[in-house]
């Protein structure tokens, strides 16, 4: 299934003294397009919320390939990479909107908790979710 | 009553392109002297969350006297300007540390609330924290 | 003169224990809100960064009205509150957007300056810019 | 040789929604440290940037085991991994400080580049430097 990428504006507050986006937003940014997968996959803030669901990043791993200024675009394609019923991880490629070179390439993995923190099964307690998950998962 | 002022050491993430330290940091700096001399005065925030008090900005003012660079070290003088039973204020003085030159000059007001939002009074809820404010407040 | 307004959707590493947006995050709106006018205006960063001109941020105000939650997006009104020739200043009002709750109000203070810091007299040393900010300005 | 560990305070700012440290803030904690790290190997920010020598972020990997709340404080213990006169990572172990507990494992990658971003050889240009990296280094 295809999704549609997620832009991002590049803000002043996010540049640092060498003129470039400081490394740590890119993780954030990872976060908006997630955010903006989840929405489309028909799993977003609300629904799990609704569920007292939380989704904590249990990982993240970032490349910096080139640096992004202000005030640049940026474009984040981002796919499900895995999925195992309880674990999942996203892939993201983050590009310059107008010349599409690639700024910076990340994984993060992930997975379901109760409002205590102890781990969710997606597959045994979210059927409904679990098929979502399998749909749009590139390899399993 | 004299507090101990606080102290930050200016982080890298904190610059932006013109090589200073943004101006919405000094906002975050205000927060941080203030939960010390909350602290300071006893009534940290632990001693609120027990107690299932929240303390919601309700407003912030900061003029920008100079400029901060890193690696450099600011002090933060703070002081309870004001106190009515239900609303007070704290007046800052962000400072370097070695030269002693003036970086800003901020106001922050604040009440309490409770955990749905409502706003609560001190003085009726909790005499022994009024009795607090009233004592370190400059004028009443 | 008409502007079109600024639009912003909350994040999530925004927000804080109160499960609210931190308070510090409307100064950063605040900034998207201005860069965006600024470049309606035709006086965008890029504009500004050939003529090696910076613009500092002199005083910031905020009042918050109620709180922003994520995932909501809000609509910031900014108009070019008044303008010396030398000095300029923005006023803001940050809505939500679906119910046009006004969540906080804001003023913020500026000058331009050469890369070294020096104030620069927009009147003298361009007319052009002083002919936009006279034609935007609200009251002089 | 062995170094000081950095100690980090948890700051109300840095928390979110699940009213734990957002993930994003502990790559800016790694930062913290490793300009601690630097600066106790003689390598501060002012050395370097007297040699118009900026040290970019190459990769960032951070594996969350536990989660951090405010007002705790975190100890960071710190190691320079690898050099190879070009490039150099470091590992992290960032715990609780008062329980010694876990919180996350993390690894950068860096080079140095000169002002226009072009890469150096630490190794040929600044033996002085290599040395001291040398001397650092678990492994070579």
């Amino acid at each position: 299934m295809s999704f549609k990428p997620y832009e991002h504006k590049v803000q002043y507050y996010e540049t640092d003294t060498m003129k470039i986006v400081h490394h740590s937003n890119y993780v954030r940014w990872m976060e908006e397009a997630r955010v903006d997968l989840l929405e489309q996959m028909g799993l977003g803030y609300d629904v799990m919320e609704k569920s007292g669901v939380l989704s904590p990043v249990l990982s993240v791993h970032c490349e910096y390939k080139s640096m992004t200024r202000f005030p640049e675009r940026v474009q984040i394609t981002i796919k499900l990479l895995s999925y195992t019923g309880v674990r999942f991880s996203f892939a993201y490629e983050i590009r310059d909107k107008q010349t599409n070179t690639l700024r910076a390439e990340g994984i993060t993995t992930h997975c379901f908790t109760d409002v205590n923190g102890n781990p969710l099964s997606i597959r045994r307690k979210y059927p409904d979710w679990d098929k979502i998950f399998r749909e749009n998962c590139e390899k399993q």
